[in-house]
């Protein structure tokens, strides 16, 4: 049963290739750690990469890495368009098989103390490790940015969950945490009444009394002459794609509706396909490891 | 997009290890080629190799991997259980990612073609490769064996598809072809009476004019105190689970019984449980390579 978990740090260079390089080397031809994607934004001056790996092999290789990256980026000089507060600004874990959210959270938490005794560098919990509610929202932590954060550190509400009180004097302050993957799903009628996909969408959502992990709008697709329940979920193992699906289907029927299709829209965890067919078939004893899903 | 084939080649060796070794040296550390098992029996001193790859380099490791086979095994000397008629027993070749069956059986024709000439190996193609009807079953090409190959290729009935009209000398003669994925699927139903779970199997069945891919049993549970229609899907893209759930579930209901659930015995090809929630959720242009699966 291997555990797998996703990791995508954001590292603050997106325009010297040597620098960004050398940080790369450090995620290559490790065991049990591979180093899926990366994508550099001259603008933004910031690279995002994207690794997947097994909980202490992935350990292991961020540490190193946040370490390169201290070492080799200064925020005394980076210019950019993307906010940003650290050398490495954000490095969020995500669960992806056979792995729990609190285990990922773990591994965040055992970066982070590593990191931060080794390399002098702050970090804030951040997401589903945050230790308090106003420092879930990375854009809440991030405000300020490299050059106000020091000034912002002062106040209790934002005293760092682990290293020094104040910033790295070039690497600034990085956020870690655990996150769940993000699911967009839309579910298509067969009306072109945009009120029918608003009155249904609040239904389904949070913030109207729907399920705890969807956001949902209506939209008119215009092209098709229909309408468009659009979510996002942000936790598909508590709020499950069927059960949404199931519960907007029913209650189009209210309206005399019928459901035209649904789009998963990007990439979805295997889990979450697995989870739908399991409901449906009622699957007894089914486990993850039986899909012969096989990439090289 | 990345095409994947599994191959699972016979080898009439389980004893030698240091000959297995030579032989599964081929497949290790090799580009796009991925040893996934190997597993040996001494009694029917032969092994069974899974490997999956992309179609070119499997391809390369398959004829290599005969070669060596050819060149250390001899059947003259080969004693075991299981019945075998060459070094390299049987080599079927099953489509697994954004391959068809057709593509399947290309590459066991090129890679017969190819070691045929090479080795002056005499190839049968089998199963959904077989180029006539009492051809496809692999029992009745190996009836005979080692022993009585070379007398029986002489009937026109058994004249091989690539390579010299009779056998060799050492390594006899080898089946090659592709096959679909099995898929072991079991519906549970909500009663003891084994006469409903046979009557339902027959409507599903093949045999009995159910669904092509489709072959049943009634059998029951004792120790649940239930009914099962027990199940082989030989071809899950055309005769879909989902499907065989469905009409399963239309059927126990003219007998007022539920289902309690079902089961997927062993491993299950990713494709199909897509298209069980492709189903299910209506899904719009979904494709497989949005399932993010990662192993390592």
């Amino acid at each position: 049963m291997n555990k797998i978990i996703e990791c995508v740090p954001n590292f603050s260079e997106g325009r010297d290739l040597l620098k960004l390089e050398k940080i790369l080397d450090v995620f290559r031809g490790r065991h049990n750690v591979k180093l899926l994607d990366y994508s550099s934004d001259e603008d933004h001056n910031r690279t995002v990469v994207t690794l997947v790996g097994e909980p202490d092999a992935l350990k292991a290789a961020m540490v190193e890495a946040i370490g390169k990256a201290v070492e080799l980026i200064d925020l005394n000089k980076h210019e950019g368009q993307h906010p940003r507060m650290g050398a490495v600004d954000v490095v969020p874990f995500i669960p992806i098989r056979n792995v729990t959210v609190e285990e990922a959270d773990r591994l965040a938490r055992e970066v982070a103390m590593e990191a931060a005794e080794l390399y002098g560098l702050p970090f804030f919990l951040y997401e589903k490790s945050a230790t308090a509610s106003h420092r879930e929202n990375l854009a809440n932590i991030r405000k300020g940015q490299f050059e106000g954060m020091a000034e912002k550190m002062k106040d209790d509400m934002w005293k760092p969950d682990f290293g020094p009180r104040t910033i790295h004097p070039t690497a600034g302050v990085t956020a870690i945490g655990a996150r769940m993957p993000l699911v967009a799903y839309n579910v298509n009628l067969a009306t072109n009444n945009l009120e029918i996909a608003t009155e249904i969408a609040k239904k389904v959502r949070h913030i109207n009394g729907g399920f705890r992990y969807v956001k949902a709008l209506g939209i008119e697709l215009e092209d098709r002459g229909i309408v468009q329940v659009s979510m996002n979920l942000t936790d598909y193992t508590k709020s499950a794609i069927y059960r949404v699906f199931e519960t907007i289907k029913m209650e189009a029927q209210r309206y005399g509706v019928n459901i035209v299709g649904s789009e998963i829209v990007g990439l979805v965890p295997l889990q979450a396909i697995v989870d739908t067919a399991d409901y449906y078939l009622r699957l007894e004893n089914f486990n993850i490891d039986q899909v012969l899903e096989t990439r090289l």
